[in-house]
């Protein structure tokens, strides 16, 4: 039995998460379980590193399936990038170790978000970022970035109810680039919570503002009451970067 | 009477051209002229700098209209952008002297023309270049574009099928820009015969790909056989960037 890892490239807008729901055609984990399912003449099914949401987009989205296909890996990656649809690409083939699990192996993700800020919105950017008109306060942003970094129980930054695992994560790296009137944050971490790259980013652009204290992120941390936080931002401005295994 | 210019963004996927046809619903003109109309309550024309072909860009796009109005150009700015679609963004209005014409006076354009030359192709930048999966010879491809800068009759680098005005044309700059994967070739020049920046980047492409001889150009030059040339490469990889006025 062959195990062969997958990275893939996607953007998100027309489908309903990565996810397979009962409609396969409308996520990416459908789409591509689908055409791998032709290919193999087997019924694939994939681990995929985790979910992203509803419009959010991947640069570098990994998963993995078992089968006994003996299908080269330059044969399959031409099969699935002629038979996918364009805004799903897979980009990378790798065979890999029988028990390597896509989920369970994962040591940690890099996300960026990106937000337009200037007055005019942007044609060709605006369906991959968030259009933020106002001036943002660059130095409280990179302040509350600062007060991000490290472990913390980022329940309250998160859209889980309650939770019985742990919701204590690292955050090992928060920093803004910035390009022209793009600002990219990138998110480095072990682990995010559901919704919490787009509930902490909401939080920064409202830091950024003036409409919320810097200080709101200690008290979130030790109240963990999502109500407290920012708004959740769209997804259209969120991509999963890279998956990290040791 | 006031004489306004703006300055046009617009992705062009989903419109048939630039030029107002009978359904203008589906041209970047018609789409601004109704707007315009609705805001002014004038019966407003506009005069675009040129055509573009459906499904081509623009960054820069120049279109004047006259009008009674008074309204401020601020004003005039954020009626617009929030009556347009997202596809269309004006994001320079001047007041300009009665007697400017933005077809007229222009003295030149700059073009780019993008390429995605990698086996796999992009998500992301899929809708905004062209994808040659083959390894292009850039060599022969910066020769190639050495012949064709200068004045030159490129009437066998066009569609019309002749023309009583003069098919002579002075390209000033024709340079390749490399990024990771992907090319960008920007044509600077006083004017463009119909298809010719789409036929002169075709040759390129069958040049680079050794399907043509580099020499071609010079006989197409003297034949101004469009047969001999290349094909048209899409339209969706191109952009016109900016419009010069002296």
């Amino acid at each position: 039995m062959r195990n062969i890892k997958l990275t893939i490239e996607y953007d998100g807008k027309r489908y309903h998460g990565w996810q397979r729901l009962k409609d396969s055609e409308k996520t990416i984990q459908g789409k591509i379980e689908y055409v791998l399912s032709e290919m193999t003449e087997e019924k694939i099914e994939i681990i995929g590193s985790g979910r992203t949401d509803a419009g959010a987009h991947a640069r570098g989205q990994v998963a993995n399936f078992k089968t006994e296909s003996n299908m080269s890996r330059q044969k399959m990656m031409d099969y699935l990038n002629y038979y996918l649809p364009n805004d799903v690409v897979v980009n990378k083939i790798e065979e890999v170790q029988e028990r390597f699990h896509s989920r369970y192996n994962c040591s940690g993700k890099q996300y960026s978000y990106y937000v337009w800020n200037t007055e005019v919105p942007s044609v060709f950017k605006g369906q991959h970022s968030f259009h933020v008109q106002e001036k943002l306060d660059i130095d409280k942003i990179n302040e509350a970035c600062q007060k991000l970094v490290g472990e913390h129980d980022f329940l309250g930054f998160s859209s889980l109810k309650k939770s019985k695992k742990s919701t204590v994560r690292t955050i090992k790296e928060l920093s803004m680039e910035q390009e022209g009137n793009m600002l990219r944050f990138i998110f480095v971490g072990d682990g995010f919570l559901y919704n919490m790259v787009r509930i902490i980013m909401g939080t920064l652009l409202e830091i950024g503002l003036g409409e919320l204290p810097v200080e709101l992120i200690d008290e979130i941390f030790e109240d963990r009451i999502r109500e407290n936080a920012g708004e959740t931002v769209p997804s259209y401005g969120l991509f999963l970067d890279e998956v990290y295994y040791n």
